[in-house]
Order: structure tokens, then C-alpha cells, then sequence
């Protein structure tokens, strides 16, 4: 029976009818793979291994994963996932994110302004506690103002029991709730980053591409009291890293993946969502490109959000080709069948299993009618700029404050404020002409998506064209300095209403209309799924026990596979590249942009050993917001930083196979190499090595 | 009431209530502005004047303007308008289109692939024939075939009395027919093209902008015989360029404005046709900038795609921030209320008026069914490749051929069939790795347009997702070579029948929706907008007799206009910049692309006088199209040669203003001063002086 429900549940996943001993699975660390791992890999999992990779595991809030590496708070994680705070901490004249930054002592280290790091310190199950809050009765919006209250009243209690942020994270769409508790440090330094050129080396042609050739890391150091952080919780960083079929974990936290959603989601996905979503993301691109090739500061100034929106658009079109594929279409197809099949042969006469596809078949037609509204206006596409979101949150503060803690949106629940804040009120440099360029690409494409002649389209464009409303909205804005949010803050509503400040006025203006939507979105579509899903979840259960992963939230996972290359067109790609592989791609490419390396690379060239292992694979499963994930061996030793995944891996969203699908990661003796060879980063190495 | 007239005629232009002698116009040759030049500028348009400036302007087939500028059948364009013919010239290891190209001596001359030019010799008016064919009971399919079939019988029988190029053109979006008769030389030889960094300096971000500073000039040499063409009709160079406040003109072949269309047409652009449009283009250039980034060969060969997408991108975004224009909305209401004006009192009881807004509005409403369709699979939005076109020509040869000419689809009459061969075997080199980046993003919007479940979408892809798709049918067909096309051509149905290439089978397949679509469209938007436009510039002649010119048609008008700057910001900009301009630009912006200076200019910057004008702008009338137009003075001579509009210039296809908006030419003394101090092009500055 087991045997038989194993086999049934990879069809059920959904994949390429990957064996049940396949190493698919974004594991939750109370919930691990443990029988699964001594089967394939004869590998004990222990408790004490888990709770160290819990512990010395690091979530960033610019969107990655990292790992503490030593024991004075030292973390690595990756140059792109650092690339929000090098920017930051960038200027005119002076840029990190580019030319790189090496702190060779403790007092250079630089502060980043609004980098904020969370370690996972323990998971409660508080599943009865939330659904027993929701009653069968009740309409959709009432039960979701009543799941919001409990989720709100569990973090709220839990905070002011442990101090600890605390976050109720739904699993399964729905089929369970666990709450998160974690450390949380706002005192981050940047020790080293070296330059993009070599980070991401190839660009975005190579971005998902393998064989790659990245030195794509960085190192902060956490502090507490201005003190590096103490902690006996780290992994040792490895010297000789993997070889070839090793066993390698990866602990990170991978974003969202959409492997349990029905068919009819996953249609609406390629018919709607990513058409639009790539419609957007390739009209931010050409406007931040547009914006940098006017002059080599502005250049600078835009090369994150660049990089950002590029990374996005590469695995979206990655999505897409995956859901345009039929082969995959038909997988999903069987998948959803073969649950249906379990269904009827576990309860034969319940319509459940109907009612919840019927259900979110359903709710994709209503969605369609508005998934473009809400977001554009309520998700704030229409409104691509920090200053934006910045005067949407000072307007909401405003209304949502007075209000207790669990009546709150979410976003603005006590347990959340203080993270909330530290990015309000960050000093961090916005550009205005940069603001300009991205408000006149987002204010025309609301124009082109709802027409010039819609009401909310007037009332945000205020008798003026996109561009010309761009120039008066930055132009007259005073929210680039944080005194002014704090100050608008602080005064609370009053303070807001009485503001003049064009931002402030238009977020007003339009949030009524950017509500109604929210609400909509809440009753219409999340709480329905969420009841259809918690229905096929609990079925799940039922047929599969807990043999399936929760698809990905954000929240910290555990993945594992085989270090090994594969095959392409018949020609087999080994499972690392080498330094030397870099020169040979450079000079092949005439040294041109995105395949420049860097002076101190091309000068340093001599003193390396070509043949040290540069990036490596493995057929763990990961997904994006893995990036900066350690890639632990056996012993909890940092054999790697994750860095991507392949082509053959953009399909991850909706399907893991380990035919082609490989994470890529920088491997631990690259890094060293680097680090002893080229940079003048020797304390550096002494604190990774002890040596 | 002349006078009256005239003033309400300004008006109903729409442009910013412009006076009765403002510059706009792009006049017919047949019916030119003699009355405004002699009272505005004192200027007697004589017909041997107006004669020579049509014997000696030029069209070329790769979409632009030109001019004959010696007995020799020398010709000058812009590099942006010989960018096609350079990139067919070049090959991996020689690129004409970058690093320039000069002919010292015509044995070197380089005879273009498929490059065609045109020389109009004389119009009739043809409109009462036309109208004639066209009975008041007909429906409009019927309506639409008849009018084809006179067109088309006009068109022959010309063809067969003079030898010439014969096309019915529809002025007035269908107010009056005239027939025009070309000489048209195919073997076109390239003569001098200087590097793509001086010719567009500044690139895409300077592109629609001023101060510019670009030598965006071109020569080219029509042959006849193997011999070059001898012609007293040409320009002569002049060396003194224009002053401030010369009258200038511009003869040339703007492409299309839109400033009689009514104000549910310009809604209609505005919120469906241009964001389509601006989603493909986007998502093309996109593809070619990504392709290009992979490789320096791959930069070269996606070099002219890349540029005419990014110009027609920049051009489209500029229409849309104009129709987004409350004010210029607003004019082009009042400008249609003072049309109905008219008519009320020309015509008190008469529907006419409101009968053709409402059927042109009524067109509207359908339109928005299957404008997408008809766009991705009759204009063929899905398959941006030139091989599909070549295959769609293939397969429709194989129909319309055997039909009497009048009754085939019109590209396939026979005044156009010479002309459409000499492209269709074109030897210039096709890249198949380009056309797979093409055909996967044209291929992945179809999709993203018409969803994954639709039935012509799943025709397509045949059970591939876009990727896969685009390589089995780059892999799979011989078309890039052109014998085989030749042989399928001549092999007739039956052959192409036979055809198991994937791309001949593709064409086919789609073949009967793509001309439903294509029937559909003529008999639902054209002949309907047709008939109702007819009716309008009736009423408009009425009202205004002929003080309006139509849209531009892709055929000769002449332009006037003064030679002066104008403000920006309370700045006052010159008239022309300077060719000490553009060091100090690529000085001040690093050097860095688009504004890097070809070693040459950077070598050779002390042997120019550095004062010399550079480039200059004027209020003459000009579109898309004018690019390459001769700019002439009083005497005829040539004093620049224009190559594009600044960015106030960009609602002009809606409206004409001349406070800020400008064309921009290429000064001609600025032509010679590079020729004689940096190139070594003695013979062809000898050529253009006599010196």
C-alpha cells in the first residue's frame, strides 16, 4: 500500500513520473524527508544535523538566502542578493555594486541602510487553532477577515511572549499553518563583494545558462549592540568542496513554486498572469535600459533595478515556454486525474474533490475580470518607484494604526512594524531622474492596459500625459528625504490629510479604488482557493500521507541531491567548470560586455590555478529566492553558495525533473582561491579557514 | 469667407490652432501650396522648379527618401535608410553597416542584393474612374473588389502603355484615387557610408531628440546597363548649407500621419492599437538585444533589426504620450465639432456627417474583435522572420498567379510582381540562429495574445512550445537558399503542394484563417472607413477647398518650412549644432556607447574646423519616411539632408505645431568637411562641388 501510494504521489506531483525515490521536494524542516534520504543515500538525518542548518541558516529581506560561516557573524550569501545593499550603499563616484568592496578590517565594514536578516529560530504548528477560528457558515469575507484575525492574534501573542518576529506562513494553499518564529538582525555590514564582472560573468545571456563561470558571492557580518554577532551556529566552510555523486543539501528559502495548483490555475497562469506579468516586465526593461544608456552615471544608478527585472523576465519566459509546453500540460492533466482517482477510491460518494477543482476552475473566470486592477493599482504596477510605495505606506499607517493589531491589513500588523519602518525610514539614495524614467514606463502602461478614457486612469494622470505626470509627481514630492515619511508618519492621519505632497495626494486619491480591489481579491479569489485547496490538501494527506512538499513561501526548506552533470544534444557537460573556463569564454568573446573580466582578474590571471573548480551542480531542488543558499555536504560543511538553476530548471515552478534540471552554485574552493590569489582579502580567508 | 475658411481649416487640422499660413503640410506635387509660399515667404513655385525637385527625389524600397545629387546617378540617403542594404552586404568578419564602407572608384562600387529605387515621373488624377467602379448597392465586400479591380486595371494598363511602376493611390483615406508613375532601378550600388557611431551618435537614447550631432548620411549610384544612370535631374551640393530663417523644403515620401482621422479612430489607436503595438515591439526588441548580447557576430548580425524596432518603438511611444494628451484630445474634438459645423450649414439637413463618424466609430467596435488575430496572423505579428514571408509568398503565389491580375490579392498584380521577385530571391544572407531568437519571441506572443488553448495557436505550434517550435522550422527548411525558392515559385501550386518544407507547410496550414481574417478586415474596417472618409473630405473640400493636404501614403510630397531653433525650458536652442558638438558630448559621457567617436574622428578631430554646422533643424513638415529627404533652398540646391524629428515632433502624426517641434538635417557642409578632412573621399567630394 505504501509502495503503491509512493508511486501514485510522483504522478500526483507531477513531474516527469519521477520515481519515488526522486530527489524532488522543498523540504520543511519539521517535516523532513528522513526515510527517503536513508533509503537512497543511507544518510541519517539527525536532529541536532537539522537544527544547526536551522540556525545557521539566514533569510535576507532584499530577497535571498545565506549562511553564517563563522562565529563572529560573518554570512555569505551571493553578489546578486547583496546587489540591493551595494547599490544602496553606492554614490555618484563610488560604486560597490560594480567595481566591488573589500572591508579588510572590522571598522570598514559598511552598514547597510535597510538590510534586515532573519534566523528561523522554531516552527509551531498552529493549523486547529487557525481553522477552528473559521466557521462553515460564514460568507467568503468574513472568513477571511476571520483567518486574518487569528493569524494576526497568534503572531501578536507570540511576539510579546518571545520577542521573536513572528510570521503564521500558510502551507499547502491552505492545508496547513505554521508560525515561524525568528531572530532578526538590522545591523548588517558589508564585508565583500567582489566585481559584477566576475559575479555574474556572462550576464544576462548566461543568466539560467550552464556551464557558468560566476564568482557570484558576498560576505556581510551581523551585528548586535555594535558588536559582531557571537554564535557558535555556522558552517564550516569547506576546502576541497563536493565531488562528483556526492550527496549535498541546500538550506535557503525558495520563494513560490506552483507544483499543487489544478490545471485550470496553471492554464489562467499561461493565458493571463505571465502574458501580462512579461507584457510589464519587458516595459520596465526597456525603460531602465533606455535610462542607463544615457550616461555612465545613470547607468550605475539604474544597474539594479536592471539586473532585477531582467532576472525576472528570464525565468518568467521560462514559465511560460514550461506551461506552453503540452507534454507538461498533459503531466499536470494526468497528475490532477490520478488525485481524482485516489479520491473516489478513498471517500467514493464525496463531491469534494469536483467542488474544489470546480471551485477554482471558477475562480479564474471572475479573476480575469480584475487581475489586471488589482495589479495595477492595488499590487502598484502602475507605480513602478520606491517614492510610491513609500507614500502609499505613510497614507495607509495613517488609516490602519488606530485601528487593533489583528483588524489591520496585513502588512501593517504589530509583529511586522518594526521591519515595516527600518525600510520606511531607511536613508537610502533614490535617484530622481531614475524615478522619472520608471514612473513614466509604469504611469503609461495603467494607461495601456485600461485605456485613456478609464476613470481611474484620469484621476491618476490628473490632465496630464504619463511623462508629463511623472515630472510633476517627482518634481514635487519632498519623499526622498526620510525626515519628511518619519514626519508624516508621526502625525499620523492628520498629518497625511493635511499634506499637499503630490505622492501623498495620489495615493489617497486612489486608495479607496486600490481597497475595493484588495477586498475583491480577498473574498473572490484567496479565500475560495484557499478553502478548494485545504479540501484537495486534506485529500492529499489522505491518499499520499505527507510524501509531498508544501509548495515554496518564502520560508526556510530543505532540499538535497546528487552533485552531477548531464546531458545536452549528446554532449555530456561535467558537473563543474574552472577558473581557466572564464578566460577561455572571455578571450573567445573578444573580451566584450557581459564577457569582460575584470583588471584584477586579467592582471592576477598567472597566480591562479586554472583547474580549481569554479561552479558546480547538483539535482537539489531549488527555486528562485534559493539564491545565496549554502550547498552543505554530509557533515553540514559549506561545499557551496546556490547561485541559479538551469534552463532545463525554469520549469521547476510546476514540475521537478533531474534528467537536465540542475542549481548551480559557486563552489567553496573557488571562493578561496579568489579570495587568496587575486584579493588582498587574507584575514578574510583566515576567518573561513581558521588558517 | 476665404479668409474664414481658412482660419476654420486650421482648426479642423487640429493643430495647436495653428494660422492659415503656418508650415504644415505635406503637399501634393500635383497640387502644391503656390498661393501660402508667395504670401508668407514671397516665394514663386514655379512648375520647372516643382519638375526638377520630382525628377530628382528618390524612393527607396528599404522605406525612405533620397536624392539624386549628380549627373551621375549618384544619390544620397541617410546610413540609417542603407542600413538594410549594408547589413545584406556584410558577413561574419565584414561590417559595412558599423565600420563604414567607401568606393574609391566605382569598379569597387557594391551592387546591393534587393535594393530597389523609385523615381516618380508624372500623376493622374483617377478618382472618378475609380468611384465610377464603386456602385451605391453594393455590399462592401463587393464595393471592395470592385474598387481592387479598377485599381488594379489602371494600374496594368499603365504598366503596359508607359513600361513604368504603376500604383493607384488612395488619398484622403479614400476621397480621391491618383495614379502614379515610377522609374525604378534595381541595380543600386553602394558608394560611401560612413561608421554607425558618427551616423548615430547618441543611438537610441538621442534618437528623436535635439542637439544632435550624427553624420546620418549615405551614397548610393543607381545603374542601368551595368552603366551608371546619366541625369540632368539632381541636386546640386551646395557648400554654404543654410542660414537662420532660410525657407527651406523637403521633398520625400512620409509614410503615414493620421490627422484626419476622426476622434473614435485616434481612441481606438490609443487604447488597443498602440499598447499591442508597443507590447510587440517591445517583446522583439527584447529578443534582438538579448540575441545580440550573446556574441560580437550575433551583435553584428541583429544590428539593423535591432535599430528599426527600437526607432519604431520610440516613434510608437511618443504617438501614445500624445494621444494620452488631454489637450491634444481635446483639439482634435473641437477640430471635428468645427467640421460638423461646416457641414451644418453647407449641407442644413444632411446626415452625412453624422452617418460617417458613427459608421467610422461603429468600425471601431468591431475592429477590437480581431484586430490581434488579423495583426499576428495576416500582417504576420506571429512569425517575424523573413523566411515565413518568403514561404507566405510561396504558398500564395501558388493561388493568385493563375488568377487575371485585377483579381489577385494586390501585392500579386502584375505592375507589382517584378518588384516583389526581386526581393523574394534575394541572395542576401538570412541567420538561422537570428531567425530562431525571432521566430521563438513572435511565436511566444502569439501564444501570449491568443491564450494556449486556441485552436490556431495549437495549428502552430503543432504540439511544441514556441522554443521547440522555432527550431524545427529554422532546422527543417531549405528557403534560406534562393534557388529553392525560385523553384518552388516556378513549380507553382503544384510544387508547393509537394513541399514537405516545415515552413511552406506551416504557410499553408494557417493560409485559409489568415485570408478570412484578411476578407474580414477589408469588408468590416476598410471599405466601410473607406466609404465614410470619402465622405468627409467631400465635405471638406466644400468647406475648405483644398488648403488641407492629405495623409501621408509612402509617396512624394514637398514640405517647407524656416530654418530655426527654439526654446526648451526657457533655454534657446540654435539652429544647428556643431561638429565640435559632438567631441565635447562623448567627452563629457566617458566615451561610452552610443556616444563613442569612430577612432577616425578621434584621430582626425585637429584637421576639422570644429565650428562647421553639423546639424540642422527647420519647421518643415516631415514623418517617418522623410528619412534621407533632400533638404533644398530657394534655388533648389541641396543644403542638408533631413533624418529625423525631435521628440515634439512625435504627435505630428496627429497634430502639426511649429513652436517646438523641428525635423533635423544633416548639414551639407558638415558632409563635406568629413569628406574632405577625415575620409579619403576626394572623387566623391569632387563629384558633389564639380571641384
Amino acid at each position: 500500500m505504501r509502495v503503491r501510494n509512493l508511486a501514485l504521489a510522483a504522478v500526483v506531483l507531477g513531474g516527469f513520473a519521477m520515481p519515488a525515490t526522486s530527489d524532488e521536494g522543498m523540504w520543511l524542516l519539521d517535516a523532513p524527508p528522513r526515510d527517503l534520504l536513508k533509503k537512497k543515500y543511507d544518510f541519517d538525518l539527525t536532529d541536532p544535523w537539522l537544527q544547526k542548518a536551522m540556525l545557521s541558516s539566514v533569510r535576507l529581506n532584499s530577497g535571498g538566502s545565506g549562511g553564517f560561516v563563522s562565529p563572529d557573524g560573518l554570512l555569505v550569501t551571493n553578489h546578486h542578493v547583496a546587489a540591493d545593499a551595494t547599490q544602496k550603499l553606492s554614490k555618484p563616484g563610488l560604486d560597490l555594486y560594480n567595481d566591488g568592496f573589500y572591508a579588510a578590517t572590522r571598522d570598514e565594514e559598511l552598514k547597510c541602510p535597510d538590510l534586515e536578516i532573519n534566523v528561523l529560530q522554531n516552527i509551531t504548528d498552529v493549523t486547529k487553532e487557525v481553522n477552528a477560528a473559521v466557521k462553515p457558515e460564514m460568507k467568503p469575507g468574513e472568513a477571511f477577515a476571520a483567518r486574518r484575525a487569528v493569524m494576526g492574534k497568534i503572531e501578536q501573542d507570540s511576539l510579546k511572549a518571545t520577542g521573536l518576529r513572528s510570521d503564521v506562513v500558510t502551507l499547502y494553499n491552505g492545508g496547513a499553518y505554521h508560525l515561524y518564529r525568528y531572530k532578526k538582525f538590522t545591523d548588517v555590514r558589508l564585508v565583500f563583494s567582489p566585481e559584477k564582472a566576475i559575479a555574474s560573468f556572462g550576464g544576462d545571456v548566461d543568466n539560467f545558462e550552464f556551464p557558468r563561470m560566476n564568482l557570484d558571492v558576498a560576505f556581510f557580518r551581523a551585528y548586535e549592540n555594535d558588536k559582531p554577532v557571537h554564535t557558535p551556529n555556522y558552517f564550516k566552510w569547506s576546502e576541497t568542496g563536493p565531488q562528483e555523486n556526492d550527496l549535498v543539501f541546500v538550506t535557503g528559502h525558495p520563494g513560490t513554486t506552483q507544483r499543487l495548483e489544478t490545471l485550470a490555475r496553471l492554464k489562467h497562469r499561461r493565458d493571463h498572469t505571465l502574458p501580462y506579468t512579461l507584457y510589464r516586465l519587458r516595459t520596465l526593461e526597456a525603460a531602465l535600459s533606455q535610462y542607463g544608456m544615457q550616461s555612465p552615471e545613470k547607468a550605475r544608478q539604474a544597474a539594479g533595478d536592471q539586473h532585477s527585472v531582467a532576472n525576472a523576465r528570464k525565468a518568467f519566459s521560462g514559465q511560460l515556454q514550461g506551461l506552453l509546453d503540452p507534454k507538461i500540460i498533459e503531466q499536470k492533466a494526468t497528475a490532477e486525474a490520478a488525485l481524482g482517482d485516489a479520491a473516489a477510491k478513498l471517500t467514493p460518494d464525496s463531491p469534494v474533490y469536483k467542488n474544489a477543482l470546480a471551485q477554482i476552475a471558477d475562480v479564474q473566470l471572475k479573476l480575469r475580470e480584475f487581475e489586471k486592477p488589482v495589479g495595477l493599482l492595488e499590487t502598484g504596477h502602475a507605480f513602478y518607484s520606491p517614492l510610491f510605495g513609500i507614500a502609499r505606506h505613510i497614507v495607509r499607517m495613517g488609516d490602519e494604526l488606530p485601528k487593533p493589531s489583528a483588524e489591520r491589513l496585513r502588512e501593517y500588523r504589530d509583529s511586522n512594524l518594526e521591519s515595516l519602518k527600518f525600510g520606511l525610514f531607511s536613508p537610502a539614495p533614490i535617484y530622481p531622474e531614475l524615478e522619472r524614467a520608471k514612473l513614466t514606463a509604469s504611469l503609461t502602461f495603467l494607461a495601456e492596459n485600461l485605456g485613456g478614457d478609464s476613470e481611474v486612469v484620469k484621476l491618476v494622470l490628473a490632465g496630464k500625459n504619463p511623462a508629463a505626470r511623472a515630472d510633476e509627481l517627482v518634481n514635487g514630492t519632498k519623499l526622498i528625504d526620510p525626515a519628511e515619511r518619519k514626519r508624516l508618519v508621526e502625525g499620523g492621519k492628520k498629518a497625511v490629510d493635511a499634506s499637499t505632497d503630490p505622492l501623498i495626494v495620489l495615493a489617497k486619491s486612489i486608495d479607496a479604488e486600490a481597497r475595493k480591489l484588495r477586498t475583491r481579491y480577498e473574498t473572490e479569489v484567496e479565500e475560495p482557493e484557499r478553502q478548494a485547496y485545504a479540501a484537495l490538501s486534506d485529500l492529499r494527506f489522505k491518499a499520499f500521507g505527507s510524501s509531498v512538499a508544501p509548495d515554496a513561501t518564502f520560508t526556510l526548506r530543505l532540499a538535497f541531491g546528487t552533485v552531477k552533470g548531464y546531458e545536452v544534444g549528446g554532449e555530456a557537460l561535467p558537473f563543474h567548470t574552472t577558473l581557466g573556463d572564464a578566460f577561455k569564454k572571455s578571450a573567445d568573446l573578444g573580451g566584450k560586455e557581459p564577457f569582460d573580466l575584470p583588471k584584477r582578474w586579467l592582471d592576477g590571471k598567472s597566480k591562479l590555478d586554472l583547474t580549481t573548480p569554479f561552479n558546480f551542480v547538483s539535482t537539489a531542488d531549488t527555486i528562485g529566492g534559493n539564491s545565496g543558499s549554502p550547498v552543505l555536504n554530509r557533515a553540514g560543511e559549506l561545499v557551496g553558495v546556490n547561485f541559479d538553476r538551469n534552463r532545463h530548471g525554469l520549469v521547476r515552478n510546476f514540475v521537478y525533473t533531474d534528467v537536465q534540471a540542475r542549481h548551480i552554485a559557486v563552489h567553496s574552493k573557488a571562493v578561496l582561491e579568489a579570495l587568496r590569489k587575486l584579493y588582498p582579502a587574507d584575514p578574510l580567508v583566515k576567518e573561513l579557514t581558521g588558517k
